[in-house]
């Protein structure tokens, strides 16, 4: 894998991982992997959300594998009040379009929508269920005896697709999962019980979360400005990114004396993610540096990116609506 | 329905009900409604089990409903040790012969196989599982923090079948549920949550335990003499019989002098569950009391009957076996 490594890892968001090697080494040998990510749909998709998934797009592109995708419209409702099952089924269908967006040969990006391919997941998780108590799933996740039955039940379907493509194919699959650290619990229960269940464990890379446009360690819903929505318009989008915490001096003249701290920027940051040119990042983070770059520019410079990358990512998007469903888990296994 | 019920409830083996009056009044309005039984599968289906189902049949009979039935395939994994999913599953297809040989027209009987139908079963268990808090399954069914999560979960989806008539056709459906009280908790909790989620509160009527042949409360796994499996051998069924435990005197002396006590009488319960016509069970009953009938003839008057029941039974089960898909809930839902 050295030499052509994803931008996203050379970088470092993604920055830490649980048993890579045993994912290296099946490539190397030339034995079948996939890769799994998953999504709790809901109408608030931030183009932070389609970072790591981009990611699921180099390692099909790179190494073939396929690449499952959980909709958990199951666990939005169960979790969240106020949503109704319609709604968060509607969404799963709305994210998948940003999904598919992304571009992905059909053969290989398989998507599960909870509620509709239970019956690819529900044998496997009545097996990992039996596995663990409420004792666990309580310490594990936080659950308390106030928690609804349907959200404690749910981690057997999020750890059920770890194991699937092993299903699937009967023969051993493991699973390489792309993920925030706030997923991890999911997949230590898996890796805790996979044997026991004849499964080989799942490994994982940690991505980190995206930081919020106005300084928050992540984008956040209840503050809009904070992150930049896949249905934003231009102007808003524009005014998000000119009103974003930098690393700049207080004034243009501070700056060109002094120069910034791209290292401590979120637009920089913001450049580290939708900036594929290492060339560009690169002249960005010198020039503020040495204060020849003022943030307006810089800024405006951000804008352009993602006005392009939004501009090209709903044109995608309107066309995805046409083959969605050359995408889904169900057109192509029985 | 006054004039021909059956003799079960005549005769006091169903002998208690919750909301039965919304049944009858659709029925004599002419509305919707349906059956609801359920079944653990597991291999020692003894011929008690069948005694529900027989009701269940002159419903379908009689009223011309539909009768949803669920092999809880999932749950028997769950709660038992030593069980896979392969063999609950199995047992599932196993007992649904036995379900079928009781004489069903095919559109009327829908067989669900909990972990082979989830599809049906999985958005309703959701809204379900959303209003069930851990607390309150743990209240109701005596779960703990040890109990696995699968099993917990469980409840959701016997729940869930008393609103899937409603589901299917669109329209209020409400379920009549002929059941032993030890599964009363998950009607009551249905009943609990149904005008929440729109659907018709399920009825109950219960229908009591069937005695073991030596003298328990109930047929027990434990001891295999206390019940006739259908699988059992003519001669294991004549000594199972012939050992029971009677309400006769201590000699045939005594018991002609004194007469028998039929109503403290599991052989003479038999002769009430298995033999349909009342003047023949008016005869036992009364030649017993005066001490005509002596228990050898009683009991060999009963194996007669038994014998002969499942000699039929066992005719039709084998018949079963080519048509059983035709009973799939599967085979007439999308």
């Amino acid at each position: 894998m050295a030499g052509d490594v994803h931008y996203l890892i050379r970088r470092g968001f993604f920055y830490a991982h649980r048993d890579l090697r045993t994912i290296l080494d099946r490539q190397r040998t030339g034995l079948k992997w996939a890769l799994y990510s998953g999504r709790g749909p809901s109408a608030d998709l931030h183009i932070g959300h389609l970072v790591p998934w981009m990611l699921g797009r180099w390692f099909v592109n790179r190494f073939g594998v396929e690449y499952f995708f959980e909709m958990t419209d199951d666990e939005k409702f169960l979790v969240k009040e106020g949503y109704t099952l319609e709604q968060t089924n509607r969404y799963a269908y709305e994210n998948a379009l940003d999904l598919i967006a992304l571009g992905f040969p059909p053969d290989k990006l398989h998507i599960i929508i909870d509620t509709e391919d239970i019956k690819y997941l529900y044998k496997i998780a009545v097996r990992v269920g039996k596995k663990l108590t409420l004792s666990t799933v309580k310490h594990t996740f936080g659950f308390t005896d106030s928690t609804n039955v349907g959200a404690a039940f749910f981690p057997t379907l999020e750890i059920s697709v770890a194991f699937l493509p092993t299903e699937l194919y009967g023969e051993t699959v493991p699973v390489l999962i792309p993920t925030a650290i706030d997923q991890d619990p999911y997949f230590r229960l898996a890796r805790d019980i996979a044997e026991d269940l004849g499964y080989p464990k799942p490994s994982t890379i940690y991505g980190k979360f995206i930081p919020g446009l106005t300084g928050e360690d992540k984008m956040s819903a209840s503050n809009p400005d904070s992150a930049i929505y896949i249905t934003d318009e231009e102007r808003d989008v524009k005014r998000k990114i000119m009103n974003a915490l930098t690393g700049g001096q207080p004034t243009a003249e501070f700056q060109r004396k002094y120069g910034g701290d791209p290292d401590n920027c979120v637009v920089y940051k913001y450049h580290l993610l939708f900036q594929e040119s290492d060339e560009k990042v690169k002249r960005i983070y010198e020039d503020c540096k040495v204060g020849k770059l003022l943030c307006g520019e810089c800024k405006a410079m951000l804008f352009e990116r993602i006005r392009e990358f939004m501009k090209e990512h709903n044109e995608r998007r309107e066309r995805a609506k046409d083959v969605v469903q050359q995408y889904r888990l169900s057109t192509k296994f029985k």
